[in-house]
């Protein structure tokens, strides 16, 4: 790799005020210092069709070609239903699919979970690794991000400003950039 | 329960020429004579924003209110990424969500897959009763219905036309509407 | 189904004061008034070894007939990796063997787990889920039961003193017994 | 990484003859030349029970210590009841626990099933890679290593013949090495 390691992240909510939203948003100022995180906004990607597919909608192509041009790939996910929020595998399955491949094929990749209560993500999380290993993209295992009650974590303007939780997403994206230099 | 047993059906694929959709066709005719099966395509239904679940698009309304007349529901899925596709899981979270409630709660509901190969479904149709915990679903375990090799099972204008396949959907229909009966 | 509703519990920790057979041991005074609980130790089942199932070792054949003889079925589970415990996996393998079948075949089951902290059963318990469909028993949805923080709530004879607890196992209790009157 | 990989292999199945043994000594001879393979029966291994924990049985003593001297983790797993063998989960866990420490932690894994039918182990497989996440471990994915009717393809002597099959393994050990060394 020559230059900083690029790492796309994207959030498996489009709520305006997404509070996996707010915990991407300040993952950007905690990355290592060789490495920069490209957040892309899941909104505007259309339900997948398979007849679509060689031919897909605009922004489907330019998340594919975000998602290709990666070193790395951060998602922040809520968990709905037990499992992955519709809106997010969708995406990933449009990005899984010919024209011309799967765009996460190899990708070194970390998930992080924001929740209003005591727990929330951890199920999710679980059923977005099952996808990793069609998709061949290598996890970080740990530290395990699940930001639990997370209200009281970000300020009204949606800045996460508990110390903790900033200190442990800098230590997941640390883990991230360091596998992902070994990997490479 | 007065009258004949209501399935609601929907396949997890907008494919035009969808095999979940061909097999979902076939069940129509295969339902036992106390029962009848309601198709509803997924198309139209939006990527979820949770920011509209409290007055929803039209067609998710439509979904919703289906789906909670319904005393059985029947799901035709494929496998996306070893996973349950975003375009199903898009419509179930919807479907889940307040306007006024979780329109799946308490219904029971049978699973059934059709694959071009010698597998494909195993792992969808697994990560799909998890989320049945959550929505509170009560799911037929047998028979498994995985259709393989399924191009070879249906003919040019996609009519499924294997007797072993139809005979293998009708025992699942069966057990689904004998199932809704005991925990009615 | 004459006479009481006779649920067969146990769980899956051979430890000595285990907080699991904890809340199994207070489980028998929460059971409603038609139904009864027996709890079967799992310690002197030994790993399986296919070569030996059709003549089972003793203490496998004693679980095998108690399980058969259930009109339903308790598990209490810790989590360990993620995942069942290997203890609880390995007795439930025995039991789904010849000898002269799946002694879990069409039972109602319903699971709860005991954790030291603030989550701790989640994960183990939709593991334990996917083993029901292969042995095609019938889980109860409603309540979740998970314990968190159990030594807050056990005294020092390892007695089950919390109410809400209580409370929240009496629901569970009562839900499986519904169950199993609706599917037998 | 001085000299040469070592690998440490073990399956999930006790019986005499099991497939699954077959599959990981046809292994030894596949593995690429700057790699070798110890195999470790899980036999003798009793369940596990925490009250041992801190001073286990030989065995699993014996296990622990070669789990740790390995740079590489190589599992050929049955699958029971659409999950781990309870005897292979009860081997892990052990292993997993104090004493001083768990053994599996950053290794990097690869797993592989042999079947006597057309599927088999997809299951299996996905329930050992959600434990890996607990136990930090680094799973290869591919190529994903299912061994089919597998009846067929091993002599009377438990020989693994058949060709496509050998080669499938070889690819699969080869890039269990080149992750190891990238991840060392």
């Amino acid at each position: 790799m020559v230059g900083k390691i690029k790492i796309v992240g994207f959030a498996g909510s489009l709520r305006k005020e997404s509070y996996n939203k707010a915990i991407l948003r300040a993952s950007a100022a905690l990355v290592p210092p060789d490495a920069e995180l490209y957040i892309f906004d899941l909104e505007g990607i259309p339900v997948f069709n398979q007849d679509l597919e060689s031919s897909p909608p605009k922004r489907v192509r330019e998340f594919k070609d975000r998602v290709k041009s990666a070193d790395a790939i951060l998602i922040a996910t809520p968990e709905y239903n037990y499992s992955i929020p519709g809106v997010l595998k969708n995406a990933m399955d449009w990005a899984s699919r010919p024209y011309p491949d799967n765009s996460f094929k190899g990708k070194p990749v970390a998930i992080m979970s924001a929740s209003g209560s005591t727990i929330g993500g951890e199920r999710a999380q679980l059923a977005l690794r099952q996808t990793f290993v069609y998709l061949d993209m290598h996890p970080v295992n740990k530290p395990e991000v699940i930001v639990t009650f997370v209200s009281q974590k970000v300020d009204e303007k949606g800045n996460l400003t508990d110390e903790g939780t900033r200190q442990r997403i800098k230590e997941l994206l640390e883990a991230l950039v360091d596998f992902a230099k070994k990997i490479s």
